[in-house]
């Protein structure tokens, strides 16, 4: 998290990270708003690849996004805050599968759903 | 793109813009790094998603993302100057398909492939 | 499901279904092998895509798939018995979102994870 | 083809095979239409699934499917003749990433796209 300059901008903190699972959240900032006045798609999506960067790089190996997809299902506003929660769905030796759901804090309203695929690298970090 | 706080922030060009097709360029600069030392995944998507918004809103009615997903080819650095290509795939009444290259202008590489469903509204802009 | 003649061919034997979920079985056969002796990637595409036309539609208005996604996690052998489950994440006026999870029945582990959108029509079926 | 019982099931033709690139045709029969009377999104699926596994496995390596995505564009009845011809868009050392497209014979309408990630083992088939 120390050099991670991006995850840094968006303010993202982690409340929770451990083996296969992590527990992210961010609130969003007039900066982070799309020409419509509503949050960017990619601001939802960086807060959910970050939580699977943390979960699937928690075994200790270096692990690689290499396909994701994101469903958005409620528009975002300034001052919403949003938690990432990822949940580890399959690990093998080489392919890891992640499922994470973003809420939205102040209702608790699912606000995107993201599943994840990452390549295992045999490399230590 | 005058109200359009993250993709200025994102330093943003608009190359092309035109009914179903749009073409847009990025720069990676430190701070959208990870903690990896590469470009955060959310980056290539932020410029993705915009190149998508740029053309599925070009019809003159509202649009909005409600399913993405993007795989991630190549590992970027800072310095790498990216540009998004959109193309709208298919277009009904309430739903569009498009589909986005985002290539890096040193060495015209594809570094990743980006699909969107929008849905179609019936709001002017 | 009278009708559905392909949900017929595939076997599929219809567990629960209800207002946005639904839970469908299928035991694979010899005919829905590849060419390496496991089960065609599709057929578990099939099952689960089945299981997403089940729950989607169940509100009374017809509703098509727009844009699905499937994790492949396990291969899969002649006599395995799959069962899939569906949820509906969310369901606006016009677009539905669902995942499905696909299990084996012998040993319960997650062979597939699926993600579907929805449009939903304005029309009775 | 020869141990490919689905493939044959379909009715699958191999228009087109090479390294990276795969081109095939189906019919659309009375036994793969869903219960509205149009074919199971699951068979346009099979056969841009079947065109992904022919263009992946023609570097001699078996390669297995682990993320695919489709979008469905439009809707298919009995009799409709469908081409997928696969694109390779990156190949590494374990991953490879392509691109499909479906379209209808008749009026070379492009009716779904598809992309898909696969993870290249060592084993020779």
């Amino acid at each position: 998290m120390a050099k991670d300059y991006f995850s840094q901008w968006l303010g993202i903190k982690v409340l929770e990270s451990g083996i296969g699972i992590s527990k992210l959240s961010l609130v969003i900032r007039k900066e982070m708003l799309n020409g419509f006045g509503i949050a960017h798609g990619g601001i939802t999506y960086c807060l959910a690849d970050s939580a699977l960067a943390f979960s699937c790089n928690s075994h200790g190996k270096k692990a690689v996004s290499v396909e994701t997809s994101i469903s958005h299902l409620v528009s975002l506003s300034e001052g919403d805050e949003l938690i990432a929660e990822a949940k580890e769905e399959h690990c093998s030796n080489k392919i890891g599968t992640y499922s994470i759901t973003v809420k939205r804090v102040s209702d608790n309203v699912l606000v995107a759903l993201f599943k994840g695929t990452v390549y295992r690298t045999s490399k230590d970090w």
